[in-house]
């Protein structure tokens, strides 16, 4: 059963980042890449270390390169120098940004040119679920003076690097996800009959940073009358009434890691659809984790799943996937889906996330966090109780 | 002086979309545009009210195009279906995402295919402080499927819409930077010396959400002896010591929309430097509210205020700018900078954010939230001391 224990050291190693950047090098020599350009905030602290909410300000781009052999060169605003410094990184340039006509363009133009002049290939992400961190009209610009550089799509390389989770993630996922399960087990006491869904939010949000999260950042959820419709909309006023399936799902972050899984309770009896829905998540919730083996493919966790689901509802859902990877964001790669054969490996971190629809437009969702290990799964999260709790009697 | 007084309704009114829509579309024809594809949580928001924590999750992409005539047109996940039908949208077009082959190109082909087909221009953001949020991949494969649509930047047509707020957007801010102050104003209450950094901002943060923010995203600042060298960085573990200057700024936000401002405090007796930096900025910022008036550019305000900065620092510091507008980011445009033209007009929401540098390698920060008048621009914040406070004597 995970506590909220004493903390683990905040930040990691330079030889984590150093391994982190060699087993990159040695993806980019079979790709017979000259390096990557990396611009997200997670792939960027992934290989340096740098971590700031800063990046909350949309208005500075960010960009580190990591060359064939070498440590990654960051190419940053000078706001971001002092603690850049702090990093393993030796090589920093800096401009003095926002400076719209000129937001390290040159820089990047004098860091790549030679490669360019090369024709060599580099790395960069354009595929599921990334996003280009800069303005599109730069980056056309970049290309248009960088003619003979060709650029090779690395999604998976890099996303398939941070899918597998070192010791010291590992122990920041599990820190946060037992604050996530501590905050939870307090829920029940901190509500009332009345409450507004809003003060529910933010009762929930103050007890997980009380416990020791960071942050909470994303915390969504709903409650009505027998169910609920809807599982990404931010809180109503409407109070809390006898009847309702109360859902919160949570976010919460440590030390830039994030844990997400939600929870269920009855305020007062429940229907029994909402207690048999309840059941079969909970079983497709452990058909799931007993599917996540090194071996197995994320197809096959899905399937494990959809095959326990379909005992209520067979029409797939409209959510798309049931659980993806975790780590510094609050949804990675991979997706449990039928269209994802990524192989588990140990020490992936996931969730693992079911749900159904059922009655009148009502739907369930259900959610822990694990981590793959040799043989079964580890829990992150507190294990859900096996029945729909009912609080307020 | 501001307080937390009642909360504004949450949401906005039909009639205020279609007024952002209608203005919109009047720019649009006078740039001769068939429309514009919108995909920022900001932007999407700003034209439909659609307003969920899940943008957290990179995986699946969001798109809004606005019609040259007629209400937006919606094209996203279906999990957020339910979500949209809300908003005063009609036209809601969904894919089973996540869908790595297919995340919403072929829906949004059907829909410009045949503006596409007659040689039409459309809008995309991808100027400053803008991001592609889709896939880059996606992005070149949905331009190679529309090979006669001309794409036209109009990053200034939206971004000089979403400067100037309504009067309920201005009520929101005025809520969010009213219960920032009083955050603020408890903060001297529950701080002493020894207690970690890491732990005064913990402070902050609960005390801010207790106070009524939805949530406290930014919260970061410093503390060292004589004064602090960076201000983007995450707390450390460092106990407050007399003789420090502690530096807390925070972006609050409640039903969207960001506070922006920072406090100073001196940890028992302050060096006479660091009261001199104080005192620099807060002239700096006097200056900057008072050059704050329509018909003033961004650059008439950055002058005014790096005239009273270079009684003490004439480097130009780092920072790159000395305030920005603030609205549903942390950080919008326009930029107080040299560089900025863009005149300021009545009901622009901006921070006021002049900063320096001084001795060893020291820098101070300090800032304030305003809208624009007719005559003299009104706080949202809560002026802060016209001398360093002095906390724990």
């Amino acid at each position: 059963m995970p506590m909220t224990s004493a903390a683990p050291e905040r930040g990691f190693q330079d030889e984590e980042f150093n391994a982190r950047t060699t087993k990159a090098q040695a993806l980019l020599a079979q790709a017979g890449l000259a390096g990557m350009l990396l611009m997200s905030e997670q792939d960027v602290r992934y290989f340096t270390g740098f971590h700031t909410l800063f990046w909350q300000s949309p208005t500075r781009p960010w960009f580190v390169f990591v060359p064939a052999n070498g440590k990654p060169v960051a190419v940053i605003p000078e706001i971001g120098a002092e603690l850049m410094r702090r990093s393993w990184i030796d090589d920093i340039r800096t401009w003095s940004a926002p400076a719209p006509k000129d937001d390290g363009i040159s820089l990047l133009n004098d860091l790549l040119a030679p490669l360019s002049n090369e024709g060599a290939k580099i790395g960069v992400m354009k595929g599921h679920e990334t996003q280009l961190r800069m303005p599109l009209g730069d980056w056309e610009r970049l290309m248009a003076g960088l003619p003979e550089l060709e650029i090779v799509d690395v999604t998976g390389l890099v996303q398939g690097l941070r899918m597998v989770k070192s010791p010291a993630e590992i122990d920041k996922l599990g820190h946060i996800c037992a604050i996530g399960s501590a905050a939870f087990g307090k829920l029940p006491s901190l509500i009332h009959e009345g409450m507004p869904l809003e003060e529910v939010f933010r009762q929930f949000r103050m007890t997980a940073i009380s416990l020791g999260a960071d942050d909470a950042p994303y915390v969504v959820g709903a409650a009505d009358q027998g169910g609920y419709a809807d599982v990404i909309s931010p809180p109503s006023q409407r109070p809390l009434q006898r009847g309702d399936v109360l859902m919160l799902d949570s976010g919460c972050t440590w030390d830039g890691y994030f844990c997400d899984f939600d929870r269920n309770w009855a305020i007062g009896p429940a229907s029994d659809d909402a207690k048999q829905a309840y059941d079969v998540l909970w079983r497709a919730t452990q058909a799931g984790i007993e599917a996540a083996k090194p071996g197995n493919t994320c197809r096959d966790l899905f399937m494990a799943m959809a095959a326990v689901i379909s005992e209520m509802d067979s029409s797939g859902g409209d959510i798309g996937r049931l659980g993806h990877g975790l780590g510094m964001q609050l949804t990675e790669q991979p997706s449990h889906a039928a269209f994802d054969e990524t192989e588990l490996k140990e020490n992936m971190v996931l969730t693992i996330e079911p749900s159904l629809s059922y009655g009148s437009g009502l739907m369930m969702v259900h959610e822990e966090n694990i981590v793959v290990g040799k043989g079964p799964a580890r829990l992150l999260s507190s294990r859900a109780a096996s029945e729909l709790p009912v609080v307020i009697q």
